[in-house]
């Protein structure tokens, strides 16, 4: 694709626009859970709808209505349906991104004052939001201003959704999604979402999984009060002990999961898939450094990753009603409530768990013959997604890397949700790529949030590139 | 003893003075751990040295120094060093008691104003102190005016120690006990303690024991910093999974201890101890009561009785740096600390005990063959106490139960802990009595304290009624 040279020359002779369009976007603190940074959250949305106007898109930006209680007192931030091409020989590719923030503050640790994107020697340019997801958003736009100016066509058209709440739960989202699935969204014919990392800081990779959590709980009462242990320790049944008993039959030191039937759940490991493993850029010293300790329960990179990207684990997160504060107090507390959530895989369908997790621990408080209550709760499931790796949206954006990067991506898949990915995929039939522009050092939702020059400058190149890819490999197709 | 009935007498025909003192003390707020309410600790002080030389004792306040860190800037509350009587040819009892009190405030949830001593219609005297401990303490000094008024004569010398930290950890108090044992408190032959609680309403008690309790916690880190568990969840071992087994490993849902060798360190139970237990007044309906909810591990008063007063018991109280708020947080906790307790009884010696959990507590982190770091701490350690029952002291005491309320006391232990009997045993050598003024109703350390006019007014005759007996019973041995 000779005409990707005079793009990417643009894009590099634009570079300290780009940077400046990036600073723009990280002095709005558009933080969209706090309340009183909703106007900034608004404005922010208006700055993009302006940006891609004034490139010459067409953009919407959809009310959602009030946010729900207790917040409802508020009105959600726009969603901007943005359109940029309207050719009907072309493909058309539907990108999603988000332009609100993490909370941040300096007295946080920040380095830096966290709104004013600040540059240091190495190229790392720090402000909340440069990489999450102020950063990849804003390489669509520089792509389509550096094709522009290259005088180089954008080979597909483009419908953006860029949502103001994803750091709030994506309130509204799903809604509209739902709602132009069959309308605006209608003509898409591949979705790509750059809103997540590469694994370590050298390497690119696309994500074609991620894992679904559900979330429960379980509440332990007993007594009518808390109870001075000395006065009636030995009398009573204890909802805590009941409790670390029934927390200590879901999983083992080594991460093994004991409710049964849960590993039956799992799709086998097929020999392509196993393929995928090995050749990823990752290794036990990246995993320690990011774990700050050689905590990790496999001594080798590929059982690490399996275990992270196709294997479920369950995490036990806390107790509700026990005693949490430094110090000593001797209280036998009267309700407790153990907080777990298990990361599920293919095929592991919410119900199916859930009705497994249920009987494992109906079973396990009978064993104990407590005179307690135990309820079981279901506080919030979402599923897995995962998508074929070699459909030609994955082999376009494979392309593109090697192109920009000189390297083979990494095919990954996250251990973490990203529940939007999943209502695409469903909503519209289509295939979605995830195709990250960060690195595994950026700090997304930390302090000392940043995104290296490196992976802007030449982010921006690969989304124009991927753009070039996908059109052919879908007419191709 | 004859010379009883004048003074009964007395007793009540001052009742309406004896309430009004004990109305004047509940209107000083001597809240010991509150600093702003220190002056009125002292206030308090002042006020009881007063009452006792009106009264014709001689009173010593007791400067105890600063307050330990972080309360340096504070200067502890005296301590009465008092003395009624000074005949060689009599016997001594030393009187221990606290003139300080719990937090309290109206907005806590009280029905009146805890600092006003307010009587209903059945005669409950609801106030801060009413019955921990001010109540007992006047009680005492109404019975030497009672005494004086009968024109009966006080048949033993009185040495008093009444200090204001009993509710923020007595301190100082072990350091004067110490420094005065072959001095001020030489003479003493018995010690009397009114400052603890009937088991029931109806029914007094002596109690001879109560347990020791031994404090611990576990501590496992492992990661540098709280992870996410979707991005690392499977390939981490995670603190909160160790520390679940490890607090599992201690004690079962039936409360049997789990640590290797306890229970062989418990006194075996004489035929004479085990007859004490039946008599008491106490049924299944009065602890299912006080639980609030049926879930005593025992279908009967014996086996509960046994277990809160002659068998230890362990209790889970919490964990720190888990997730403990409501809600939902997919954390994978880096560093939690379980903190759990043992109450003690004979012949379980602190450090034997201690080597025993310390030993179980490595072995089972072993087991784990966790990569995690686990550390073990001794939060604190205090002994039980048990004395003769037997004891002329204690014959004394039950007589004057039988003289006052017509009935046998139930001779008791208590679950919980009261450090200064084990002090004064140990530095004194002498008996140790706990007598009871108040019921178990009293709700001290709650709101809504009160104490029964009842309790008062017969417990001001029971307690100058034990002095007559108790200087029989010595003269007898």
């Amino acid at each position: 694709m000779p005409h990707l040279d005079p793009y990417f020359k643009q894009v590099d002779e634009l570079t300290e626009k780009f940077i400046q369009r990036l600073r723009e976007a990280v002095a709005i603190p558009s933080i969209s859970s706090e309340d009183e940074r909703r106007p900034d959250v608004v404005k922010m949305g208006h700055w993009l709808a302006d940006q891609i106007k004034a490139l010459g898109g067409t953009v919407e930006l959809r009310e959602l209505g009030k946010q729900p209680a207790p917040h409802e007192h508020l009105d959600l931030p726009p969603c901007l349906l943005a359109r940029y091409g309207d050719d009907p020989k072309k493909k058309t590719v539907l990108l999603y991104g988000h332009y609100d923030v993490q909370p941040a503050q300096k007295s946080d640790g920040w380095a830096t004052d966290p709104f004013t994107l600040t540059i240091d020697d190495k190229g790392r340019m720090y402000g909340r939001g440069s990489t999450d997801d102020k950063g990849p958003v804003l390489g669509w736009l520089n792509a389509i201003e550096a094709h522009q100016k290259a005088g180089v066509e954008v080979p597909v058209n483009l419908v953006m959704c860029f949502e103001g709440m994803e750091e709030n739960g994506s309130e509204g989202l799903d809604d509209v999604i739902r709602a132009e699935a069959k309308k605006f969204f209608k003509d898409t014919d591949v979705v790509c979402i750059s809103d997540n990392y590469w694994l370590g800081t050298e390497k690119p990779c696309l994500t074609y999984g991620v894992r679904g959590c559900n979330y429960y709980s379980i509440e332990i009462s007993g007594p009518g009060q808390d109870l001075h242990s000395g006065v009636y320790g030995g009398m009573t049944h204890e909802p805590m002990t009941d409790l670390i008993r029934m927390m200590d039959s879901l999983v083992n030191p080594d991460g093994k999961i004991l409710i049964e039937g849960i590993d039956d759940l799992v799709a086998p490991l097929t020999e392509t898939e196993a393929a995928l493993y090995p050749p990823i850029a990752f290794t036990m010293d990246d995993l320690h450094e990011s774990l700050g300790a050689e905590v990790a329960i496999f001594d080798n990179k590929v059982d690490s990753l399996k275990r992270k990207m196709r294997y479920p684990s369950l995490s036990l997160h806390g107790i509700e009603g026990a005693f949490y504060t430094p110090g000593a107090k001797t209280v036998i507390p009267a309700k407790v409530i153990g907080k777990f959530s298990i990361r599920t895989v293919p095929n592991m369908e919410i119900d199916e768990v859930t009705k497994l997790v249920e009987k494992h621990i109906n079973a396990e408080f009978a064993k104990l013959k407590s005179k307690n209550t135990m309820k079981f709760h279901i506080v919030h499931c979402g599923k897995w997604w995962v998508e074929d790796p070699n459909h030609a949206n994955y082999t376009a954006a494979a392309k593109a890397v090697e192109r920009v990067y000189k390297v083979k991506p990494d095919m990954t898949r996250e251990g973490g949700s990203i529940p939007v990915t999943l209502t695409f995929q469903e909503e519209l039939g289509k295939n979605v790529l995830l195709l990250p522009m960060g690195s595994s050092t950026d700090a997304a939702h930390s302090i000392n949030e940043k995104l290296d020059k490196r992976n802007y400058i030449e982010g921006t190149k690969l989304l124009g590139a991927y753009l070039h890819y996908v059109a052919g490999e879908l007419k191709d197709a």
